[in-house]
């Protein structure tokens, strides 16, 4: 048995050599005579990795210094609740639905207060991100939320909402550094880790300073507050340690690869094999409007379900792993991650057209 | 460089044989061409992974059917929030005040309710656990709650106090499969992992069925709900999955030593080392009352914080790590968890011995 091409849209395929460090890590790290997960959180091994981590994340993004960066539990779910409870001071705020996953903050924020759906593209199945043009954001609304890129249905924001004066959150889990982002334009960005960065059980939060405070929702839990995380630099109580770890790693490997200009070009030319092939192909097509056009997360079917079934099954017999679609959608999706080697995709197209000639 | 004797309190010393199987494992789990990382946590294989994990832990730990195992995240600091909200229906509870993580419990009860401190041994530094004679249970208390064994203190409950109808809840962090428990006792028992049982980042909480309920406090978040994580067996939201998959192969690891009557006679074993040298050296002395000692964490002072210093720098050359006590007691604190091997407690008091030779 060898590693196969694993098409999973998240937890997710790691960069190979990340994993073999890992491994020759994994019982003495680095002259401390143990392994990180048996590393107290406080020893000075341990601070040097945490600080590492942020430290390169912060030059792949750029993130400036009036921002914060956070390593936290409970994945994007938790996130659902975290920020009205820290953001929603007037009790309102604006949503855009593009999918389950915005669909899961929309319904957790109502828990807290008003919640306004400026737009929606659940008309068709969430294909297409809804025109951005002339929203009505609400006057009193604490910040507006996105789903940045939306794994299920492989639509992508490629512009952002005008949010004037408000608050823009953005739900990066399945895009995050895989372009250059302008962290700027966000007053808070969430990515939970296990489609493009490590092991589940991480979140990653970059937020800006001034939303940090104590005036939170009463009822907020301690740990829900990021005031708490971010005055002790994430350990404030005993952190996902090893896979912080583990996405300090995938960040060098980002940066050896050239940083996040460099992982866009060779995201673009991953995607671009699979949906030129889409676009020619008389047998699958994609199912996203062009224009929104998911780098990460590429759905498609045949139309026909038994033919979708039949190539899922030996697609997997073959070596490529996990291409069944979401429930929702149908079909098939290929989630091609920064850690999916260009060769996973090529050798994809080509067992897709030997597929397309056989059952044409 | 080789491993060295981690006396760590937390995150702790795992057994190197599941250290060396995850090792072997990281590229490719047991034929699925992929590493655990990298599996999504809807496949066969995770099921399995997570399946198996909580039948070994009920098998160990003979948990009856009508209480759920509950794989979580956020570490027993989000437990200190989860169980009022919860189980906090009158809005009042009574906790036992032992050390520094009960009365960060009792803090946050209060965000949600009346907390009565029933007893306390804070007079003398946590150095005992108080008296559990003809406690003032409240009638209208929703629960009783207790830390088990603590950590920074080095006592441990040695019987439980009389709760009659009332709900036990108690934090077993750093005594869980240490020794066999009554599960029946308790309404609800939770453990971060990082100490007896895995890489920091999970949360076992196991929690008798009728405690379950949709009736918890308002605005408590969706993912702070047991009901909804029961379930879903764990996977409401993406797990901690590698941590699971350590935690698993731990509980095989004690299961293969002889279960937890097996693990009791070792800890009771390795613990009478050290404590009985420490009842007869004219230079070191625990901290704690007898009666009251802890099998996992043991606390000793010379008296002289010169002579502790030394004695930490020259331990800690001599390849015993983390031996520190915590600032609240100073001194010394050796944590002899499950995996701290026999050969480490008997070389850990050669090499006192021979200290107090020099020194005394």
């Amino acid at each position: 048995m060898s590693r196969i091409y694993n098409f999973s849209a998240g937890p997710a395929i790691l960069p190979e050599e990340v994993l073999k460090e890992a491994a020759s890590e994994m019982l003495e790290y680095n002259g401390t005579g143990m392994s990180v997960m048996e590393m107290s959180h406080r020893s000075k091994a341990f601070e040097e990795i945490i600080t590492d981590a942020e430290k390169t994340l912060r030059d792949l993004l750029k993130i400036p210094d009036n921002y914060k960066v956070l390593f936290l539990q409970g994945g994007a779910s938790q996130q659902f609740a975290m920020i009205p409870m820290n953001l929603m001071k007037n009790r309102v705020a604006d949503y855009i639905n593009t999918g389950q996953w915005s669909k899961k903050a929309i319904a957790e924020g109502k828990l807290f207060g008003k919640v306004n759906v400026l737009t929606s593209s659940e008309d068709k199945t969430f294909s297409y991100i809804p025109d951005l043009q002339n929203l009505k954001i609400s006057e009193d609304a604490d910040y507006v939320y996105i789903c940045h890129n939306n794994t299920i249905y492989g639509t992508k924001y490629n512009e952002l909402p005008a949010t004037g004066d408000k608050i823009l959150v953005a739900d990066m889990s399945s895009d995050i550094l895989s372009e250059p982002v302008d962290v700027t334009k966000y007053g808070l960005i969430f990515a939970g880790v296990q489609k493009n960065i490590g092991p589940a059980g991480v979140v990653v939060v970059i937020i800006r300073e001034d939303l940090i405070t104590e005036d939170v929702l009463p009822g907020t839990p301690t740990m829900l507050k990021y005031k708490i995380h971010a005055d002790n630099k994430s350990l404030y109580n005993t952190p996902p340690a090893y896979g912080i770890y583990i996405c300090g790693k995938v960040f060098k490997w980002v940066q050896k690869l050239g940083g996040l200009e460099a992982m866009q070009k060779i995201n673009q030319e991953k995607a671009a094999i699979l949906y030129d092939y889409l676009d020619t192909s008389k047998l699958f097509r994609g199912t996203v409007v062009k224009k929104d056009r998911s780098l990460m997360n590429v759905p498609f079917v045949t139309g026909s379900d038994e033919l979708d079934a039949k190539f899922i099954k030996e697609a997997k017999a073959a070596g490529f792993e996990n291409l069944k679609g979401h429930r929702t959608v149908g079909g098939m999706r290929a989630s091609i991650y920064n850690a999916m080697p260009i060769q996973g995709v090529k050798d994809l197209v080509e067992f897709m057209k030997k597929f397309e000639a056989e059952n044409l």
